[in-house]
């Protein structure tokens, strides 16, 4: 037999498979999963775990008439493997390659575009809406993991749903994780099954009682009846979902191919909305994403034979590192310190703060917009809390940080990691837009350091300020620079000049400052002399050394990652206006599109942001 | 005796007197509140329902050592006058007068600023996370109703409650509707009641068999016992909440005040999370509030003999009012226009097309995140959905603007309602961020109508495009113009010049139109002659009108209700950077603060964006 995933259609192929073929298929999958991966790097342990859940989706539905929407979307690997993407599948997260995460504009079988958790319900709900709208009738299926169900997004989901009642079919995928072990009452929730003890008391002692018994038999067996299927919803994970209007179906084995088409081809029979509730293996099938799952959530290239890691060792310290190295550092002799993260520990480097602190370390789940309030509520209360959340993800928590925080001027800190480029993840996860989304909040500071010592620097700084402080770093190498032991504070508001120029000054902030000098030193060969200034805080600027830079040069260049509309350049342009010094000015940053995947080298080198790009820029803008 | 709130403790007198007098206290906090809000407007009903909650909760805590948290906090009347206020009480939601929610800056009894939904348990979780810290003991209350806990922040917070297991006491205040009667399947299942028709009959079923039983009672008893508790369980709302790890407590009658101080008492001995049920009315107390509770959520000064509004009809009419009308023309011929509100279809002017097409509309409770996603869902299937949130609540769904409609290009309409300053609600209601967090995102379009009449054809144009679309208008009346039947489009990023002038021109959006041109006028005769443009689109601009009128004048004034810090007037400066046009920029706009409650017309006057406020500023700039 010919491998499916040569086939012209794999998707008919697949329906026309023998059901005794299907797991050599499922084999397939994996194997082409585990091989790009390996080579790629990627989200290998959760689309490894819904391998057989693809599978039985693509039975029993007609993609792209029948919608799947994938919640976060990592785990549709098998699904765009199966919907034709087969050939093209080795530039999975590459530049220009195939997309980490389902893609409107790549396959009519991705029928919304994610990234973020706990959206799939909500755009389901909206789909089956629009069906209803239509009088049309194809089924509309949500996966959704358990840990995105600690958002409360999809709560917002599950109850609207529940009231409108339209048929739905939402499947939680329980694998009892998200990224890192699941937190939560929920979680401990789901987790109790069918057998527990009062369950297995309840029902022995109903036998020997009955036993006993020779008058009124069936009165009595009737009441039992209707006692044991009370407490049989009492104790299993279907009340959640039943007492919110859902049927619950499960749970079942995720990985058994008939027991979850056979589940399916029910449930689509069903009025309303139905929750199947499955358990999967994440990492399934692949022994070392199995023993270590969260290594292998989202993992760079690695040995497929042996799991290990290709990743370089040696190279500078990350900044997501040297973050948390220090925040273990100074919470040693500062108990105000507290951290908080949105179930990413791992991630955000919190995790050796984790494990040294554990009753100052709070993991709230997938679940930003608590995360700040509940920081907040701790500042008011003399502690400073730490909230690592990625840049891109804080967007979930921007009322939050408005309305929680900077309205009260709380001593919050924001550790934003990933801001600016972030590589393969693509648009959904670029740090894109925080600079230009915080600088109008009143009472907030926003700084960005240049390298991993200034990071260090900030850091002191924010703790010693008394309000709302945000730090906004890129995801991974440093610099490289000598982390010193001694750690000055930094002045809030004050740049730093770090070479001298006649020709125009470059203000840079955060990871432009590094390629700023670089292309100064590039054009310095030029015979063009350009002044660098560290600009480090978006806000408050440091009005003082711009003016007297850009007085004195006569043309300013300024430098960022991060959306030109509203950002560091913007801030710049004001400050400028605000003084009424005209003089040229030439912002350099992100442009206004949605910037694809790609490496963050190669980002860098396309929106000329690179030392190259920037010498480029600057010499058409000065000659 | 003498009234409570005329003493100079009152809490100290309140916890002095004889039980038997509360009732009267109870009384005596009605009709102040009664009163004061007759003269100046405010939130009656939800603070009427809360009074005898407030005396119980003053009398068994010992505020401020131990802490009330009020969601939202415009029920929190009662709680503010027996803190110490009640001389100051007339100046209720007055410029530079006490504040409608409660104010860390105002008082030690108010220990957590509110006024958005669903933030009070994250909070309340936070502060007792920081006084175990502390190794303190003081009890922590959040007082939380129904309509809040349809917003998935509350749900996030529970969760993590649930999980932490520390000692706070929620109060859920059920009074069976948010700020309209009450949506999702939450909902229903709170208004489930211990006397269902299941449970009665189930009792009753047991008794008449147990009758009938000489042996074997005890052992039957207790299984039936078990069995019972078990099906309460089920049918009460207790269910859920245990199912998250609290205690439930209730329901209870929330006007008796005894039961509510018993009950306090309890669960402040209780460990862990405790939740107390309570059934409130809105209104409670005052016939025309409890007949007419969503009238009277939040309203202007009334008579309070007959609860007879006192606004002045006859005026211009509203822009709310106007987008409710028109989107009810626009949908009788255009199948697609769906309508999203998130619990406000008559603060957001939908209610119209709610009773006009019921089926093509949505309220999906307090769920601002889920409302916009829900939106784009429908968006993807033909269908183009109208998202209308106030401009402060848009905030909660940022994440779901940029990563769920723009990142697709979803025709989605954001309904942007109380952009700029709303008034008496102040800080936390002033819709003062929109464009400056709306224009860094791709593909979306940010308008802004300087007039009724000019949101009509914005709406028309919304719908004729293929993308993307914010409208942002402000609270309150219209201009006054003619509403003619025949409505044009708007060419998207198309200015339009109102007004020549040689000596600078005035680029204005929205709201600041009509001041700039009154402005122009009171300039004019003092010989300074100023063009006027109004700029209409922040995003994307007309930069060949701005240009050609900065170049042909010379000087550029930018005039906005929206923070100066990334707004249009930083827009128009990247504009103008772009294209090397080096001319003075004055940009007026809102301040880096957050602006104070007053209303709208002493705000504007405040904050020089009144005619004779920009006058002078204009004045200074040009001369």
């Amino acid at each position: 037999m010919t491998d499916i995933l040569a086939q012209d259609n794999p998707l008919d192929a697949l329906k026309a498979l023998p059901a005794e073929e299907l797991p050599r298929v499922a084999e397939e999958l994996r194997g082409r999963i585990i091989a790009t991966v390996a080579e790629n790097g990627g989200h290998l342990a959760s689309s490894l775990g819904v391998v057989e859940l693809t599978i039985a989706l693509h039975r029993v539905l007609d993609s792209p008439r029948d919608k799947i929407i994938w919640d976060v979307g990592h785990q549709a690997y098998a699904h765009k493997l199966l919907t034709g993407r087969a050939a093209r599948f080795h530039t999975l997260r590459q530049l220009d390659g195939i997309s980490g995460f389902p893609k409107r504009a790549e396959s009519p079988h991705d029928c919304f575009d994610v990234g973020h958790s706990g959206t799939s319900i909500s755009a389901a709900l909206g789909m089956a809406a629009a069906r209803d709208a239509a009088g049309s009738d194809e089924k509309i299926v949500a996966v959704i993991g358990d840990g995105s169900l600690t958002g409360g997004m999809a709560f917002e989901a599950i109850n609207h749903a529940g009231h409108l009642k339209r048929n739905l079919i939402v499947i939680l995928n329980d694998n009892e994780m998200s990224i890192s072990p699941n937190v939560g009452a929920l979680s401990a929730f789901m987790s109790r099954t069918m057998t527990s003890e009062l369950f297995r008391r309840a029902k022995r002692e109903t036998k020997e009682f009955l036993g006993h018994l020779p008058r009124f038999g069936k009165e009595l067996l009737g009441l039992v009846q209707r006692a044991e299927h009370s407490l049989k919803g009492f104790l299993t994970p279907g009340m959640l979902f039943e007492a919110f209007g859902f049927e619950y179906v499960g749970p079942i084995d995720g990985h058994r191919l008939d027991d979850l088409k056979e589940t399916l081809r029910n449930a689509i029979q069903l009025e309303g909305p139905v929750l199947i509730h499955i358990l999967t293996k994440k990492g399934k099938g692949y022994g070392p994403a199995e023993k270590e799952p969260a290594r292998f959530h989202g993992i760079g290239p690695f040995d497929p034979a042996t799991g290990v890691s290709r990743e370089v060792k040696g190279g500078p310290a990350s900044y997501t590192g040297v973050f948390g190295r220090t925040l273990v550092e100074l919470a040693e002799n500062d108990q105000r310190i507290v951290a908080v993260t949105a179930a990413m520990p791992d991630g955000t480097g919190l995790q050796p703060f984790a494990e040294r602190y554990p009753s100052r370390f709070f993991d709230v789940g997938i679940a930003e917009q608590h995360a700040v309030t509940f920081a907040a509520g701790m500042a008011v209360h003399g502690l400073r809390p730490v909230v690592a959340i990625y840049s891109s993800f804080m967007q979930r928590a921007y009322d939050s940080v408005i309305h929680d925080v900077c309205l009260q001027n709380l001593p919050v800190i924001f550790a934003l990691d990933r801001g600016g480029l972030v590589g393969a993840d693509g648009p959904t996860h670029h740090g894109s837009f925080d600079l230009s989304f915080l600088r109008p909040i009143p009472n907030l500071t926003v700084m960005a350091p240049r390298d991993e010592h200034e990071l260090r620097r900030a850091m002191i700084t924010a703790l010693g300020h008394d309000g709302p402080f945000a730090l906004r770093y890129p995801r991974g190498a440093g610099e490289g620079v000598a982390l010193g032991a001694a750690v000055e504070p930094l002045a809030i508001g004050c740049g730093e000049k770090l070479r001298d120029g006649k020709d125009g000054v470059i203000c840079a902030v955060g990871v432009g400052v590094s390629s700023a000098l670089a292309a100064a030193a590039l054009l310095e060969s030029e015979g063009i002399e350009l002044a660098v200034v560290d600009g480090r805080f978006i806000k408050p600027l440091d009005a003082e050394l711009l003016v007297s830079e850009a007085v004195r040069t006569g043309r300013v260049i300024t430098v960022e990652e991060n959306a030109l509309m509203g950002g560091f350049g913007s801030a710049v342009l004001e400050c400028l206006a605000e003084r009424e010094v005209n003089v040229p000015v030439l912002r350099v940053g992100l442009p206004d599109i949605f910037v694809e995947q790609g490496s963050q080298r190669e980002l860098r080198r396309r929106y000329e942001l690179d030392a190259k790009g920037l010498a480029e820029k600057m010499r058409t803008f000065l000659g």
